[in-house]
């Protein structure tokens, strides 16, 4: 088994230039999307590739924040860490000295994300089979010991989540139907925040054609104007039955949010996505009340699983967004599955890895906890830096079968 | 006015080892005291030093993330930023890369601090003021462009913010009775973690001789005898009059919380600080309704305006313990000083500059905003360092007349 030992922790601040008004938003105007990467070598074949996502600037602060966090993991045997990774996560976590810096957020915790997936990776890589697939052979009790479920225990003690786990075993068979059929993504490339109105058209033609019926625009402008026009035309090109996400990453006030809402809702979106500041739980409850029918989607800078807890209880957000990239990686993704379970709420990733780990993990929610199959976001424009990109045709995310994570990038 | 502008940003890592079991507590068990420090220069005689605390490891981190930052800063006139520093802190807060570490906490917003801290120290001590005189000479309009309220629209605008200025104006000459009297601290280092009983009943005896009446005990041990014994001893040494205020440092989950809470109400505490995670804004509710009249302070790991917003409309907290050192400094500080006097809650801040700015801080609040004189937490370990260390009498902070914060640091 020496092979599966960890022999050394290696960072690497990976910054991929994108072509002009690619990843714009409202909020984000010049994004460098950029990995902080973990590398796990081991003493065989078998390496672990993590990521966390930055937009660029400070990249730097994650790798380094990895290399302080992830001392101990040299000389450890990949199979024993994951044994008891629940563990082994929290203790990262709660470093006596770095967790002020904190705790459980920010620069510290987007390098636990880095650390964790490396390990899943590594783990995955280590026994020849694709993330989903290893996790879905895990039993129940093996399944939750990989998680932290600490600060949960009023809603999801370990116990529940073995139970949650049991009691969706029954259609586990009937559900391995996505396995074949592929699950279905949504287009977040036709509609950045600085295209003009011809590119957001090309694009959406071009996305109809290669299959998608769902598509993301970004709004939040200071121009409501703008938003409503780009919104109509989005809807007239994709047509009455597709699903329309807007997206304003944040930029209205809950004031504006609630005017602007109502400016939104004859174009009918799937959701409203980040709608005011992502800590503002209570500004959220508000806005879901006010704008009913229409619904909220969040997650991608909740840094953590009790940030997610407080938006469930509150009934703030409907569409959960966790990503494996700002969460504590795989492991506190699935904390965070668990618990939208619970409050019966779907999840539908963001992608900071562009969808090569979560098309992984909504495999695995549906399959295993009976998770509602929705849309995985798919960003295509880092795909040729990944060794294995995701295979997306006609519209959705085809099954990876290669061992690990599907995060190696090509050097 | 040349000499008043910024001519360099540079940062010093600077770490302070202290003696044994000092700074301890249940979550925190070895911390070596950490400024990461901004060193504004300017062309003459007046530079600008700024603080933001962390506990050792990673203290680089955010002396990097104030060097990318702060780039921005050099050239400019301190004058000319602070008549719109709102403004200015907004966009460091919303850089368009680095906003993603956060947003608003962590790293980055540490790094924030730090440099908000050093201008508002090149401010007041390029004036000749000491920093509560300086904050108390502002018309409300100046004080008010001071402050990023931002997502706050809900409970205070910038209108409602001079409002409440001018509507506590007319008792201010009474309330400058303190400047004379000075403000009453509590004192921290009597109970540290990791002290035995004797260190306890010695150090209480010693800060009792000073004039303290105030008094912190570290409570969270796994073994909640312990967190009893230590209690009721502290409460026998100190007397019924005195306030005991027990800290646990998040340590506690929410069933446990309300065990210990209960267990502990006979010693009759001041408040429980910090029961459970500092992002479970449910959880603090239900504790604070089911704990009633025991009251809950946090707030030393609450990164921003915007989460103080959700405890206080959560009723989730009664003592706010804002920090200079944690929020984007002196600013977001008396945003949040301002949002708690809408609310209807006292200040006591958390003192990560060990007391140095808060001194400041706590007399404008009293003055100018009608502030409650509670207690100012006391805590010597780092006074030597200090150019002008807070002089504590009679366990009363001494008016300072110091220019500036009082944060220069003897190197």
């Amino acid at each position: 088994m020496s092979s599966l030992e960890i022999r050394s922790v290696e960072t690497r601040d990976a910054r991929f230039p994108l072509e002009a008004g690619a990843g714009t938003d409202a909020v984000h105007s010049a994004p460098v999307y950029s990995f902080a990467v973990t590398l796990l070598r081991s003493g065989g074949q078998a390496n672990g590739t993590g990521l966390a996502l930055t937009l660029g600037a400070g990249n730097q602060l994650v790798c380094e924040a990895v290399r302080l966090l992830a001392e101990g993991l040299v000389g450890r045997e990949i199979d024993e860490l994951m044994a008891d990774f629940g563990a082994v996560s929290r203790r990262m976590a709660d470093h006596p000295q770095l967790r002020w810096l904190g705790p459980h957020k920010g620069v510290v915790h987007l390098a636990l994300a880095s650390i964790t997936n490396a390990c899943f990776d590594l783990w995955a890589t280590s026994r020849g089979l694709p993330l989903w697939r290893l996790l879905l052979d895990l039993t129940p009790e093996q399944l939750v010991s990989l998680l932290d479920l600490r600060y949960l225990e009023d809603i999801l003690t370990p116990e529940k989540a073995v139970a949650l786990l049991r009691e969706n075993a029954p259609g586990r068979a009937d559900r391995e139907y996505i396995l074949r059929a592929g699950y279905p993504g949504y287009n977040t490339s036709v509609g950045w925040f600085s295209y003009e109105d011809q590119e957001v058209r090309e694009r959406t033609r071009e996305a109809l054609g290669r299959g998608f019926r769902a598509f993301k625009l970004k709004v939040g402008s200071p121009n409501a104007d703008r938003d409503v026009r780009r919104a109509t035309l989005l809807r007239e090109l994709a047509g009455p039955e597709a699903a329309l996400m807007l997206d304003a990453n944040q930029q209205w006030t809950l004031p504006r949010a609630l005017r602007m809402c109502e400016a939104l809702a004859p174009m009918e979106p799937y959701w409203i996505e980040e709608p005011t500041h992502p800590d503002d739980i209570e500004a959220h409850r508000q806005l879901a009340r006010a704008i009913a029918p229409v619904r909220i989607a969040l997650g991608e800078q909740v840094p953590n699983r009790v940030v997610f807890k407080n938006f469930m209880q509150a009934a703030a957000v409907h569409f959960v967004q966790a990503d494996c990239t700002r969460l504590a990686g795989v492991s506190e993704f699935l904390t965070v599955s668990l618990l939208a379970r619970v409050f019966g709420l779907p999840v539908a990733p963001h992608v900071g890895d562009m969808g090569q780990i979560h098309q992984h993990l909504v495999l695995f929610n549906h399959i295993a906890l009976g998770h509602e199959v929705l849309f995985l976001e798919y960003i295509p424009h880092l795909r040729d830096h990944f060794i294995h990109p995701a295979i997306v045709e006609d519209g959705v995310y085809r099954t990876p079968f290669e061992p690990g994570c599907s995060s190696d990038l090509a050097w």
